[in-house]
């Protein structure tokens, strides 16, 4: 136990130091020095064990040259920031070290995501007792369910007789959306990605019905990894109506805006999904790993998954075991996810999350106006902050291959400075053909302006004799 | 902090009660008590936040309805015990709450889980070098992995073309095998449940090719969930080098024998296999959830997976890129289930797993002597010791439909009775055309002699006058 404490004695030492901006965001080394032991940091395996002292300094170690992904100026991920209370509710979590399968070992557990589930669905809008969902590890893996669901929906019989008891089906996302939604098609079988187009400007499905595909599946990105844009679902949805296709809106990003009456607005026709990924441990600040699938139809997530396993989900047992939640999951064992999210929203209230996500996209929008006169940026997109720093030499440059070429470099250049002196860490990516740009996304409850400010100086630091 | 630190006090009191053998492994309440508010315990979510004195009121209920995992008499599931390194290897864990996507984000983990997975990979049987492997949330998540990097392996074009490009496929898997395994094939369409045939007694590969199916995938399952029987891998890896099929070894279970020098023989063969699941949260006690798929030719998994996300997995970085191991996944976020395990692996050396797992089929062992000749016990099997408790009035009864039935009622009624006076746990099931017996595994490293004679001892103080 004397162990457990030094333990919390050098991780509350970390935490302390991760919302102090004099501490630097991370210690860069290349993967050949960390793996060659920098100052004794054996990473390698051993027959024999190590003492308890050893661990300790592993463990401080460890910290040490990892990522500081709740210090205010790590702007680097969609999941950012360190809330306190969800931190405890982890730790709790792993105390309690159970299992989701069935209400026998996780009885609290599975009462709050109960819980917690049916609130999300209110918020997104759906009938009071209607819908169902569950938790998964991440946005992939809720988007996978979407189309695994909406497969069963419209072709039961796949279950049990495989894909050729289904005709070939269509998928359509935009090109903006998220790569776990192409993954889920090809992963379920049934992709083809010359079919799954550009849905931004308009949809063919008839098309396709006359080539004797049938069109299945939509889906709406509500917030896109990149820009942070929103697919208008009420369009969408009218079409899913007209053709009898399912509705899924990924929310992975964007889902928090739900629990702003100010940007709630952006995810207007949600309540006619079929579906919805919605990652709590993205906008709304709940420590790794929390997202959830909510369907609308109550029945087919234990339909399509259910395997009615004789050792775990017995019929005969003392209690109602409708609370055994686990047979609608494609996992067999899963984590604790809910725990962290039910304490913080307790903490919080819905009020708090809120605050927390209009202060983000206050953030943002003052990022935004920032820079938007400033000499030397260009802007695409402002949901997410998306742009590019021209340094000096490149301004006078007119448009062209010579351009492009060099501004591509200028964000990797700058990134990787700001990695190697530690101050602050920031996304960039091309994206179809624009070069690369950077990418703001805010959603650290210790982010302030003066943290917005510093990022700026740092780009124009490090990139102003690139 | 303080809140932090009060936190600290809570879990430390429960992990010192969980090894107290005078307490109880959980305090039982059907799912509408907890519902309607035990106590003052509200579960229910509200707009306005509760104050931190509440919220540590909250963590104290949540421990107090919930099971103790880790009690040395909890031997409800397949994941027991809690060990206080991994345990604080968990609390760490949390405390960076990063992502594995990238080495950017997350440097020490990532080359933890490749040192790791290398390790585990030598332990296999396979030449040094080869190979690669992931790090998954569970056994059913590495199991469907297997058959999606198979049918990557046989039929490629799958990815981009969906399940039309290739034949009707068939895979093959013991009646006794993990539901994963079934619910794999069916999430990637190609599941037929008439083609999963016993594969204890014989294998008709040549069979299907004839009515134009294309064998592709034997499962050998080392441990099954209910008996922890091993299948015999070598047989199966000559049927499947005839036929060319995939062969994937289940080692959810008994993966973990491979650490044992006496009982990895149970595994001979497994070197011949083209994947391994192993779970270390299972027999090797690491926390929840720690599940590995191993691959033994290397590449597949990163061509089977990869998306290339521009805004991810950018390729001008200025460290080696090759660390971004992300791509390799089928989620997008990954929580890292590593450290914990690397960390227990430090601090108890190879030949700490290895004793781990000698004392736990030592334990079991003891329990199947103990019993074997005690009146009123019956055995079907040894592994996972399965049996049937009959109470005296039944033990006159002949074999036949009344003594089935009312023998299939003991199990349940001395389960809710353990579970309603809170001593113990144990896991019950029907089997085929077996009545419900119980199923005892050792995974506990807490579990003493002492804790199996109290298991027989209350079984038969419930199941006495049955």
């Amino acid at each position: 136990m004397q162990f457990l404490l030094e333990v919390v004695e050098i991780l509350t030492n970390y935490v302390r130091k991760t919302f102090d901006r004099s501490t630097k965001v991370l210690d860069f080394h290349h993967p050949h020095q960390l793996l060659e032991g920098m100052e004794g940091f054996n990473l390698e395996l051993s027959d024999q064990p190590e003492s308890l002292e050893q661990i300790l300094v592993d463990c401080r170690d460890t910290l040490k040259y990892g990522v500081r992904t709740g210090h205010p100026r790590f702007f680097n991920q969609l999941s950012t920031g360190l809330d306190i209370v969800g931190l405890v509710g982890e730790w709790l979590t792993s105390t309690a070290n159970t299992n989701m399968f069935t209400y026998e070992i996780a009885p609290v557990f599975v009462l709050m995501e109960q819980l917690t589930l049916k609130k999300m669905r209110e918020i997104v809008g759906w009938p009071e007792g209607e819908g169902d969902g569950i938790f998964s590890p991440g946005g992939a893996i809720s988007n996978m369910y979407s189309v695994m669901i909406a497969r069963y929906k419209y072709f039961p019989e796949v279950k049990t007789k495989g894909m050729a008891a289904a005709p070939r089906l269509v998928l359509f996302t935009s090109e903006h959306s998220h790569y776990s939604i192409k993954k889920a098609s090809g992963e379920n079988g049934h992709n083809n990605l010359d079919s799954v187009h550009n849905r931004t400007k308009c949809l063919f499905p008839l098309v396709f019905c006359l080539q004797g595909y049938v069109p299945m599946f939509v889906n709406a990105t509500a917030g896109t990894t990149v820009y942070g844009a929103f697919d208008p679902i009420n369009e969408i949805a009218d079409i899913c109506e007209k053709y009898n296709m399912w509705l899924h809106v990924d929310g992975a990003w964007g889902g928090g805006l739900l629990m702003s009456r100010k940007h709630r607005h952006k995810l207007n026709g949600v309540e006619r999904a079929n579906s919805v990924t919605w990652n709590p441990h993205k906008m709304m600040g709940v420590p790794l790993q929390c997202s959830a699938i909510l369907v609308r139809e109550r029945g087919l997530l234990q339909g399509c998954n259910s395997m009615c396993a004789g050792y775990l989900f017995q019929q005969d047992k003392q209690y109602d075991v409708a609370y055994d939640t686990g047979d609608k999951a494609i996992q067999c064992g899963r984590h604790v996810d809910i725990f962290k999210f039910w304490l913080m929203w307790k903490a919080k209230g819905t009020v708090g999350f809120e605050q927390h996500i209009d202060k983000c996209l206050d953030l943002s929008a003052y990022l935004y106006n920032k820079i938007k006169n400033r000499e030397g940026y260009e802007m695409p997109q402002h949901t997410n902050v998306c742009f590019w720093y021209l340094p000096p030499s490149l301004r006078g440059l007119p448009d062209g291959e010579e351009r492009r070429e060099r501004l591509h470099k200028v964000a990797p250049k700058i990134k990787a400075m700001m990695m190697e002196s530690g101050t602050t860490m920031v996304g960039y990516q091309p994206q179809g053909e624009k070069v690369n740009f950077f990418r703001m996304v805010i959603s650290n409850p210790a982010a302030t302006r003066s943290d917005i400010d510093f990022l700026i100086e740092e780009i124009e630091r490090f990139g102003n004799d690139l």
